[in-house]
């Protein structure tokens, strides 16, 4: 069976939504979910999710190992036009991950105790972002 | 169903291959694609298909992240018997995917609207690269 | 079907486990093999298995990218309190792959003929660490 999520970011950094993935699994069996983010300036992780640091922390680090193209360091790149958060978004939307794949056994994924299944958004300001979902029976 | 698709590159950079995949799942119904790449010095990326300066710039700025190991600031590297952009290439393939999957409906990937898959080059000369595949009905 | 597989590791580093995966497909026909690590503080990686210079460059390279909390340079940094290599372990984790899959012919892994799959470990003690395993015969 196949499905869309749609996450409603509020600016940078994770918005978790394993409770979904969860739900719409529930009670199917066994088999195997994967996620696919249809953006290109947003990415989906597997992370923690117990101390909320994580999350600041994971977002200030990307931010600095990737600055706006209004950074002088960033003055080579030329795709500006879109706002000088584009560009590095895209290039965190290359360096981490576009799909995800989870077994589900039982109706539940395979996760283990401390990870939860995450929307990063790359773009300066909140946008609406669609996640397809497929998920087979074993 | 599977095979395997072969992708001629012209030293590094990004060389599209959507539509070879989109030509082989089409009238296949609804399930799902997986792409894996077999070498360790070239990635899969899905990125945007519009501006062509995005794929310029994500070449730019990896180059830039990862120098060749003729860089001073890279002298700590032992790999460098296969040149100065080998150890480059296999930082990179750690860092960017190596495998994608890419729900199927209709026989259509279910990619977003900008959303292109392409073989992300990394060593300096031209290349043969193969990508295995592999599509499973729902 | 579907499995877990155990690997112990002794402090950061690569950690090679391709046998155990193509021992459980062997036998198995086509098919789809993903694996999941349970763990946010670990990876999984397809790379060379031919010099062992590229593992240790591998760690050394990802070592230097993201340092230690008690480098100043991670002082921004607030997730501290599980020891200066924790948080670092969390960024490499989102950085690299946390699920990959391969495809299965005739009961072997379709990789590429110096590709082995690995388990990164990027917390600073030895670990057991789980990856989940799933395969659906075509």
């Amino acid at each position: 069976m196949q499905t869309d999520f749609t996450i409603s970011t509020h600016g940078p950094g994770l918005t978790e939504f394993t409770d979904q993935v969860a739900r719409w699994v529930a009670g199917q069996g066994d088999g195997l979910v994967t996620l696919l983010v249809q953006h290109t300036s947003a990415s989906l992780l597997i992370q923690e999710n117990a101390d909320p640091d994580v999350q600041t922390d994971l977002r200030a680090y990307f931010d600095r190992l990737v600055p706006p193209t209004s950074d002088p360091a960033m003055a080579y790149l030329r795709h500006t036009c879109e706002g000088p958060d584009d560009m590095p978004a895209h290039i965190k939307a290359a360096m981490l991950p576009v799909s995800l794949s989870v077994p589900v056994r039982a109706g539940r994924l395979v996760l283990g105790t401390w990870q939860g299944i995450y929307l990063f958004e790359h773009r300066a300001r909140p946008q609406t972002r669609r996640v397809a979902a497929h998920f087979r029976a074993d």
